[in-house]
């Protein structure tokens, strides 16, 4: 048997014992935005550290501001094996509401069996993050158990506070940069092509949120009473929003596309295999149409353009029936999705400028601002991509595909740009975990191939 | 003493023990939207029918499918003595919240004596419109204690639905019309110039209530995985908003202005006097710049132009913070203010047709309408007019102005629609009244020589 046959046949003994692992922690309701689960969120963290140690790691517990962050080394392989890598998951959940859409209860986590014979792993965590994040530990296990040591030096950092958007992160990234030195980091919070499909995900899209809110009169007012010369701020929002992008999608913020840069060809030539007609892209959540910029497919609009999306709106009276009033004021909240070459900090200021210039008389206007983070796009000819990419093949027995993601996930360019380390975005969740929502789930299949797949590239990664 | 100085001296008399009266019906929280308020109502009715009676009405309490009407008459003074004259008063209220901003218990009316001096009657319907009906039924009450009977043939309706649109009265008049059989409709539910100026109230808006629900994907969809492609309902009911209205405030509904009538040039005329700057219209209400149609002052925005206003929207997320929602629907209220010539059922066909017309690829709208009510616009030279402005002259020692006002009264339209009468519209309120708001109140000086300008107006309309 051969050193990688016998770390896989460990795993295989092991994945029985590792699923009551993850369902221990999926019982702990770890939900970072609501502060009366804070006390969850510790027992989380303190498990985590508790399995790291297990692990053999040199693991501590750092308090932050919010939720503690737990960080492990081992680096007993030493410098000769191979880069030092650096696993990043996080132990923090969304909110479990609307409760009453769960077939089973969010955290008494139980394995089920779907109408189409899928076994799977149902509640809160399943596939975000928990179930993923174990798929790497349970790979170390493996590894521990059959050869007595890990193949390549590891760190691996576990958050609280993914959920909320990791405001402690980047801080602590900048106070522990030296302690943080590794060469490649791994993200497992990612999915699959499709259930048979491993994909290494190479380009995500940056974020910018922001709300505002539009205020004119001193008091709501009657229709009747003042209605035709109140100015109404639902009037004047709905010309902002309207004035945002012109009827071909385009969005018209000043310098919005500014230093835009397109996807080399490569990297659009190694998209070709993934494409589908937009009907087929749309129909799964009723829709037939790209709404987007005109002269992108449904997919370019999501994989490669920058949007803008008002993601709510508010104002008046909005109760059962009709109430003749003017409000004073009204908001929306905006989230922006951007592309390589795109700083939401710029993007921000311009967004704040143009609407500042759109105001009529006897209405002023008050922003918020919420997160930020740039797009990230990694090269797709690097030696520990090619070597990661012929470890899941070998794992799935076919070609693991690089895609592109439409949604955000600002650590990479933290690493990138606090530690100067590349990631590798490898995970093995699937387009219907309905992760965020209610009956969350993870494909026993993601859980047991996952931990096999980090075996096989902690082996592909090795000197 | 001449007769109607009798009954003027009479009404003095009496006007503490009316103004018990007053507060008696005011104890009784008959809030008419809220079901859980439907013995109130019920209370509120049987005190306003006990209350006929003890003047010598022939009444009766008319239950409906809602609250129940009040109906009585007095027809003893025979056809000889003039117009058979029919008040029109509602014993309902708003509801109270939000009752942390009320300085005295909304439902324990109390007499309270305001910073400048003025004695007023504070708690929930002083003013809106139980105060006001009070004049009505206490100038009565003078005359038949100073004179022993009414000088006219009077008939009174007070409802219990008048804040919920009410919903029975219409029905209620084609049910009565032959005992409905009146010359001309009295309604004390308007406001004073100001506190010194009486007005007779010549024109009002009418109105037309919608709602409408876009819907686009079968779910909330996160503006990562589907930002771009994705039909955005927001953006789409921005869009819409933004095409109701252009730059100069013309509302771009097609038909929408068909048949506008302008005043008669006498009409205008008679508003020479009420004109005020646009700035001073505005400033109470911290504007300064009238936002409605170019070319025409803030109060003829509101006194002779129609309107399209917003009441309310809302969509996605408007929780604390952000979420990368695309919602699958938005949803707004609109309120329509429309003026003689234009009927409101033509209206809301052009509306939804236009909004239909507008609507992109991958999204439905539904339509909800709320009530509908004519423009109102009564004969400046009619004998009663003359007679009534002259008796509130005597009364207020001052000129009494006609008046246009923007707000809605639809019982006056169905007067005349369905009785075939027109409405002399005479009320005591006054702007700072705070009516459908906390701290709602009624001058003293409105209560009591309230009661005197109706003492003298039943006189002033004998032949």
């Amino acid at each position: 048997m051969t050193e990688i046959a016998s770390i896989l046949a460990q795993a295989d003994d092991n994945v029985a014992a590792g699923l009551n692992r993850l369902m221990q922690v999926m019982r702990i309701p770890s939900i970072s935005t609501d502060p009366a689960y804070a006390p969850d969120c510790h027992r989380a963290a303190q498990w985590c550290l508790e399995t790291l140690r297990e692990l053999g790691f040199d693991a501590r517990l750092c308090e932050t501001e919010g939720q503690p962050i737990v960080l492990g080394h081992d680096l007993s392989a030493g410098s000769d094996s191979g880069p030092h890598v650096l696993f990043y998951g996080h132990y923090d959940v969304q909110p479990a509401e609307p409760l009453d859409l769960w077939t089973h209860p969010p955290f008494e986590p139980c394995v089920i069996e779907a109408p189409d014979g899928r076994v799977q792993i149902s509640g809160r965590g399943a596939s975000d993050d928990k179930g993923q994040f174990m798929t790497f530990l349970e790979a170390c296990r493996a590894w521990r158990d059959a050869a007595g040591s890990l193949p390549l030096r590891i760190s691996i950092l576990l958050e609280g506070e993914e959920e909320i958007g990791g405001p402690s992160m980047l801080p602590f990234l900048e106070a522990h940069k030296a302690e943080l030195g590794a060469d490649l980091a791994l993200i497992c919070d990612t999915e699959m092509w499709n259930r048979t499909t491993p994909a290494i995900t190479t380009m995500l899209r940056g974020y910018l949120g922001e709300e505002f809110t539009l205020i004119a009169a001193n008091r709501d007012l009657h229709s009747g009473a003042y209605g035709g010369p109140a100015r109404n701020p639902i009037h004047v929002i709905s010309d902002l929003l309207a004035k945002l992008r012109d009827e071909s999608g385009c969005i018209l913020i000043p310098g919005f596309y500014d230093g835009v840069t397109e996807p080399s060809p490569a990297t659009l030539a190694s998209w070709d295999a993934l494409r589908q007609p937009d009907a087929e892209v749309l129909a799964a959540v009723g829709l037939s149409c790209p709404a987007g910029e005109v002269g992108f497919t449904a997919q370019e609009q999501i994989w490669i353009r920058p949007t803008c999306e008002v993601n709510g709106i508010w104002g008046g009276y909005t109760g059962v029936g009709a109430k003749t009033v003017i409000p004073s004021q009204a908001s929306a909240k905006l989230s922006f999705r951007l592309v390589p070459g795109q700083d939401p900090h710029v993007i921000r200021a311009a967004f704040r400028d143009y609407l500042t210039t759109l105001m009529p008389e006897d209405c002023r206007i008050e922003f918020t601002g919420y997160d930020t983070s740039r797009a990230i796009e990694m090269p797709i000819d690097s030696d520990a991509l090619t070597r990661c990419r012929q470890a899941l093949e070998d794992e799935w027995e076919t070609p693991a595909v690089l895609m592109p993601d439409g949604t955000s996930i600002p650590i990479g360019g933290d690493f990138k740009s606090v530690l100067g380390i590349d990631t590798l975005f490898v995970g093995f969740a699937l387009a219907d975990d309905n992760i965020h929502s209610p009956n969350e789930k993870y494909d026993l299949t993601s859980f047991h191939k996952g931990i096999r797949s980090w075996v096989r590239i902690l082996a592909a990664l090795r000197a």
